[in-house]
């Protein structure tokens, strides 16, 4: 008898909504685990400066994005302020089957897609310590109107409605706390009973 | 909106096959988690030197064991080598209803009494990376004749055939990779989506 986990990597998904703080506690997580592969999206927005193809995007032309939709090369996306975003489906299989876990760091809605093709995805909704907390974080940005700001809590407000699609669900208090929860959870499901492999 | 994590504790399980390290384990827990409570199992054995009531078990006598299993007071007990052990029920909810996590260390046929009790448990099956490796580890205690040797890794070979019933299995390669793992399961747990209370 020998035992051992499944060589499979895990499809992670932080989601959660605009303000919680998903970028923050995702690029400290990338710190904390290089070990992580971070699916890179696609988008038909400009590069900023400094940004790399094939590192923070791709980069598409419309024409060009139109087409990977249509070709199923996308495994969620979705089009904000006039651009489109992405997630590669290539990039994400590839690295699953090298036993590789890979995160995706989307929006509710991509999330919700995502679900759809990959059930045995982990999902984990990032969430603001309270309401008041969310206005805090997205006045903060400084890039809010009164209008727009109510119109991203009513968003807000709906997305928590889908948090039953998820699995797992961490409270952004302390971005270092939020990321050990993360990594917890990435642990313990490679030692759920269904990944072990018992062979002779 | 408000959000946090559920108030009460959770049972953790932590089981497996004799020889398998699950002492040696929960001790090293011990230190790295000093906030979890561990249960204190009953016993009808006599006190070894330096043990004390209450801290390595409750003892107490053969009547008095006897009496407990009629009142419903353990959630688990068992015989070996003529001597009664179990888990006392009042400890254990107390724990839980107070808020904390509390870890039980026991055989395999006594987690699968105790999951009848408490479904909600969480159960860790400790696993050897191999037979060899157990078989090694049982040697190495020096206790053991060719007989009854053979004996428990019979018992050991059957005791794998639960591993369905848990929902986690720790490899116990090593011993420090081995807490961490069920130290992040803990963590885990409590982020599961059900454990989450939204309140206005």
């Amino acid at each position: 008898m020998k035992a051992a986990y499944q060589k499979e990597g895990l499809l992670i998904v932080v989601s959660g909504p605009s303000g919680v703080g998903k970028g923050t506690v995702c690029s400290a997580l990338r710190k904390r685990m290089p070990e992580l592969t971070y699916s890179v999206s696609a988008t038909t927005r400009a590069p900023r400066e400094g940004e790399k193809e094939g590192v923070n995007y791709f980069f598409k032309t419309v024409p060009e994005f139109k087409k990977m939709i249509e070709n199923d090369e996308l495994i969620e996306w979705a089009q904000y302020v006039g651009n489109y975003y992405g997630t590669p489906r290539r990039f994400v299989e590839e690295t699953l089957k090298e036993g590789k876990d890979i995160l995706l760091e989307i929006e509710v809605q991509g999330a919700l897609q995502v679900k759809q093709r990959f059930p045995d995805g982990i999902f984990v909704f990032l969430l603001p310590p309270t309401m008041e907390e969310l206005k805090k974080r997205i006045l903060y940005r400084g890039t809010e109107t009164e209008e727009s700001l109510a119109s991203r809590l009513g968003v807000a407000e709906d997305e928590f409605k889908h948090i039953h699609h998820y699995d797992y669900v961490v409270i952004n208090d302390v971005v270092e706390q939020a990321c050990e929860r993360i990594q917890a959870i990435i642990t313990a499901e490679h030692c759920r009973k269904d990944r072990l492999i018992l062979s002779d």
